[in-house]
């Protein structure tokens, strides 16, 4: 094969983004000697044909840079054109390939793509973690960083005024950034999706850590749910423009636990402040070499393939594997981590 | 004189008060060989007689170390039995004086127990900086560097979506943390309690720097108001506990701005982040040179004052000075920082 | 059994060993309802009957901090008396159990340890990498993270003046650190001890990255060696106290490739900056993984084993296997990395 | 006027360089209407006619940027030509000023050139804090930061093996760096140029922490003598290429306390670390300041002078003044700071 390679970033952003499309671009260039299109955007720059030339040049010290210099976005290509449009597009760029960086529906889209007839690569992007066809993906690693060091900030102050500290970090449908980051910070109480847990639990942890003189601290995923509570959407209602609110567990679960314990108790959200600046070392190392292996995928014209972690070694699995299967914290997971709790 | 010395910390906590107690202690028990007394949480364990030996040994390590080992509250010793009891306390502990760490308030309250003949040095505590007696103080530069670093990674997620970030930082009465770190991270907007400023002029500023590919970036200071906009509680009304609502101007301008502007527009709240952690190698010099500080006050019996930094010098100023003015960010200051918006 | 459990740490430091003991301590007190002895300074303490009670208080808040609150050092426990001694040592105290922590050596001494009958469990503890048995170890994901920001840094500098910089890591046997922060910061050469490299090579790659207009960044292995230079201890001799010089590799490279490119070179060695500080939130997960395993391990008998990282796992493996075999730097890997040199 | 204005950086970098830059480029280009053309390496592009047109997009995002997207060097502009190359160059690009941003080498050139009748304004730049007519200037605060981070770490590993740890930071000629990073850092001794201490005195306090159980931290300037030592020169000699030997102080002093303690003593240089990396958020507000105050002095024609840092304000003082006094760590803060030694 000797078309351009078309890259695109999808889905909402995660730290190593740059360094997965600079490790395919070196590579590709230097290696198999080929050229690369940018597709603005994700999906959408590919089915409104926003692309730009993607040059060596233009991906250099990009290997410790936050966001995407693509860009990106949640369209769907089968909202947009679907396999006829995507097939218009690559050949007026002369693409005959296409690495698809993104999450669990992007990478849907790719095996669709791919069963379609598409030359299409993925790489899997989860800053939740929740793919289970990877051990890891960058991202992730980031995002506990971040929501470990925000929370060693939010004890102290705790400490100072003897109150308990709700944090809510990433993980609207599993756990895995909460367990990390709990077990990281030395939390007395962490809450995920995947394990259903009481009011009285959390509040007989919080007070049994107040009683040890400590400032309690309880790091619950954004999904979490409390024992007999309805959905979030339920809870919550929409805004003003229609979206579901923001207010999380931690805004709501501050106050039951004040009045269950009566200890003053405060909630941060740490939001997007996960998902920005730059990547660990470990994401982007990860990351680089998820891109040197996406272009050998696509070099060995390996379509509907996922590049993924395996303990040490980067592998290829196939996407129709990749996308079935929601990673969750296995409850024994929990249970080793519960044991430090209170 | 040859009594004990009581130190309390009072008020909000901040970065550095444990490196004031620190350099007063290591300083008094060499230079001046005194003892000193923990007064836990304020002039709550001064009212409430809760004090604790405060060896050297105690404050050893303490220089990089957030929060305060003695505890913190707002008790104001006013209302809990005023300058008998506090003289009562005191003679039981053999105390002859007092170093007070804190805001206004603190400062305020120990300038009326000075002149009632008790023998009070402040050490003024704002992580607003809204002190108008002292150039800086200790915290203010902890919060300014998390508040930047913070904007910093908002800014890469933001740019991969094409989206505005709204960051709300501390500051009800003064908008200095809002300046200094809108500047430091080249915000393109900054709102302060100082400057009433129109939806309409931010709206303007986002729009030109959308127009320029820039993601926008609006740094407000929680008491921050739009231009027309009623007071923040009339705004949020009560939450079920009878506090005002947390909900702050950056969530409450991130739709209007989305709405005004057709760009979509996500808002993060900071909180408590900023008053967390270990504090900067600026507040750690500044906080120990106070501590040392005051107790060379002490030691000269200048009661009724507060040290305080003018330029690079540590100086002492009367305490009725100290208290008597707000400092606020002048428009020229403003104004100088207004001319990157946008 | 119902006896205490010792635990110890040995070589040189490693962030993380905190969270090892506060995991085994907390679990082991818990659930298994064990107390626990603090052997001093590795196995010194325990042929030296060095030894403090290592109450669940004692390790309270340890996950984020570095160094280790037991102290440790080189001491072999077979040139301290063996086996007999450290029965010894151990019925005096009621222990019956060991939990070692440590290298190579350490391990080692434990299998020996172990064979004789003596119950002990090792914790695998290597910031180079270089344990065959276990995929990582907690530390190395610090170093690594500590000596990327570092080349970040030192980029910048390097940009400003034109110049070349050599950034010396750890890593007297293996490149697994040079490897992942040369990755992860981007560097345009990477020298590791498995692949000796000659001097034409790094003056190449040096080269060309300065002629695309990069400041060029060479990342070397404290053990790396370039093609047809002696040994370490040949090259550099001994200083005044009979220990083998420090200057290493960047410092000898340096001047070399400044000679050989013409391009201004400095050096720096990171040395113990490496190793010290806040362990990073991989890390101080995988420490407290370890430890409570450990103690299940304990708890089963399983003498003579080491926990070890398999995937996302920790298992349980034989001392005899673990320590057999030193995990080199694959050529592929280095291959796979090399591609983005230059 | 109504010419471009020339922006140069010289000298060694310092992290907020690029602040500047962006500052008065901003500033000139929306409130003066002035074009700016930059000078490439300092005064070497000027005398060589290396200039580059300098627009407004160039200058984004870059308050928070390391290095300088200028470049620097050390050469002078006396010895490339003089005054009338140097107007030669600025008439060729429409130049009618200069903006100089540098040390006392660059300021001292500035003056004559400005004495010479040529439009120079000033911007001082020293990460040592050397100028005697600003309280500080941006670099200064991101040094101190960097060195004290790195001393925290250093500090764990010394603990785990109860050794003694000298650090050498920047500062030839004044302690500055050396004095805020070792209190910030709670150093046990400090050593600076202005103060030559005795390796007894150094002893005694390594000794006396050691004894209260403390891993002794060393800090020590990098022009730091002891007394009765030669000169840095007459001490290490020239290396191979007549540079003068890069051993320093702590690497001299290490087995010297090493020897005199019986204290096992590592040591560390920080060396290029110190001025790399993003500037703190005290150094990008100072630096932009800085750079919006130069522009304002250019627009005034207050030709020789310099923007400095008095107390919150940024002033314009004569750089006659600026130049002729070193800023010393005067004897008072230094006793002021060693009585926390030991």
């Amino acid at each position: 094969m000797s078309g351009s390679i078309g890259i695109l970033t999808s889905g909402g952003d995660c730290p190593g983004l740059n360094a997965v499309i600079r490790g395919a671009v070196i590579k590709g260039t230097r290696i198999y000697e080929r050229d690369f299109v940018g597709i603005r955007d994700g999906w959408r720059g590919l089915v409104e044909d926003d692309c730009i030339p993607l040059k060596r040049k233009r991906v250099r010290g990009l290997s410790g840079v936050g966001g995407t210099i693509l860009g990106t976005s949640r369209t769907n290509p089968y909202a947009g054109g679907g396999p006829d449009r995507v097939r218009e597009v690559m050949a007026r760029h002369g693409m005959d390939a296409i690495i698809a960086i993104g999450g669990e529906g992007t990478l849907t889209a790719a095996r669709r793509l791919a069963d379609e007839g598409i030359n299409v690569v993925g790489v899997p992007k989860t800053i939740d973690n929740d793919l289970s066809a990877t051990d890891y993906t960058f991202g992730f690693d980031t995002a506990t960083s971040i929501a470990t060091e925000s929370i060693d900030r939010l004890r102290t102050t705790a400490e100072a005024h003897h109150r308990c500290m709700v944090v809510e970090v990433m993980g609207r449908h599993v756990g895995w950034i909460a367990l990390h980051a709990g077990l990281a910070s030395g939390a007395h109480a962490i809450l995920i999706p995947e394990v259903p847990t009481s009011l009285d639990d959390v509040a007989h942890w919080v007070t049994e850590a107040k009683e040890r003189g400590r400032a309690p601290v309880v790091v619950a995923a954004e999904g979490a749910v409390l024992e007999g509570e309805d959905s979030p959407v339920a809870r919550h209602g929409l805004d003003a423009f229609g979206r579901p609110r923001l207010g999380g567990v931690a805004d709501r679960l501050a106050p039951m636990l004040e009045e269950a314990t009566g200890i003053e108790t405060r909630s941060m959200t740490l939001g997007h402040l996960q998902r920005g600046g730059s990547p660990t070392a470990y994401d982007r190392v990860l990351a680089t070499r998820f891109g040197t292996a996406a272009i050998d995928a696509v070099n060995a014209q390996k379509w509907g393939t996922m590049v993924a972690l395996n303990g040490i070694d980067i592998v290829e699995v196939d996407l129709h594997r990749a996308v079935t299967e929601l990673k969750t914290v296995p409850r024994s997971r929990y249970q080793e981590a519960a044991i430090l709790f209170g």
